[in-house]
């Protein structure tokens, strides 16, 4: 087994902290420094043509992309702790609650970060070497986007220890990526938000934070 | 249990289509005009502070939101016939393929359609009642994107029966909602795309393609 990992980069982070989590060692890495974009040299291309980080590679020679798939595919084979869910409600609302994350979290952070930060010029969208240029106002718009969701975030954990209930899940880790990730268009979370503060600090102290 | 439904919205139709393949009698609904906005209105703000379709209500009490994680409630409570995979490398090439669909194909359809028909003037993102600009150069961009996707999944249906390999799964359901709503946006798939075409064909003979 084999993980196509970039340390910098937030998806495959997911997957670290995940295997933290769980307690499984991470499986041999391979870094692919997304920052020199070498997620497009042809090497890599061959792994994943969609040109994206973290890639497992099985034994069997099965590549699976897509941090959350690969999550699914550890929770499977080790269920315990249980990050993902149980029963057929619990998987269900950590689902709900990990996919509202990336949607409403990730997904606008990621708008803000690629449509106007260099690094991601004429590349806005993952997956395209070149060619798709920025959107401002797209920017703009990921940054109230991820600001609403803030305040929602907040009345959420106002009731709530974790995200989706009362135990860690797939969901914290989550949106724990997108608050760090957002940092780097300077988007922080207000000091008025006292429940998210509160859930970020006991986020970091966890060992798993620094996978 | 009841489902917070809406015919003619592609969320709620993902549900549909994957109780209609297990094969599970549609729990009683009650509709929710989208197009009239209706799920802004208290009553239903009351059942999903999110302002989205579909819900699921379970018996006790709890409300699901997300179409995924509702399949996945049904996945769980009935495995067969299976549409998440039963293995753990099963159910990782289907999640893989299914967040595939919805990140390269529903997500470029809903910028192209969020961002360009006048139902969705001032609310182009769901959630929204007013206050959210269209932005033109996004609705260009996920057509792009969305063309990009169709000669992708050509390749892969080229090799493939079905999108996540052998067999019919949530990724289907995924895709072809997504295909379907691109028509709205005169989004079609090119005659040149045999594979994509084939496949679409066979999707359309399915009964569930009418639930």
């Amino acid at each position: 087994m084999k993980l196509y990992d970039f340390t910098l980069a937030p998806n495959p982070r997911r997957v670290r902290m995940f295997l933290a989590e769980k307690g499984i060692p991470l499986p041999e890495t391979v870094q692919v420094n997304t920052r020199e974009k070498e997620q497009f040299a042809d090497w890599f291309l061959a792994i994943n043509p969609r040109g994206t980080v973290p890639v497992l590679e099985l034994d069997d020679g099965t590549r699976l992309t897509e941090s959350i798939a690969i999550c699914r595919y550890f929770e499977e084979l080790h269920p315990e702790p249980s990050l993902m869910g149980r029963t057929p409600r619990e998987k269900a609302v950590i689902e709900q609650w990990s996919r509202r994350m990336e949607i409403e979290g990730m997904g606008p952070v990621g708008d803000a970060l690629r449509n106007a930060a260099p690094l991601f010029d004429d590349r806005a969208i993952a997956g395209y070497a070149s060619g798709m240029p920025q959107i401002p106002a797209l920017a703009e718009r990921g940054r109230r986007c991820f600001d609403d969701l803030l305040v929602k975030l907040d009345a959420r954990l106002a009731e709530s220890r974790f995200i989706a209930g009362d135990d860690f899940s797939l969901a914290d880790i989550v949106a724990l990526i997108a608050i760090d990730t957002a940092k780097r268009v300077d988007l922080v979370v207000p000091e008025a938000l006292v429940h998210v503060r509160r859930w970020v600090d006991e986020m970091n102290a966890r060992p798993s934070a620094r996978a």
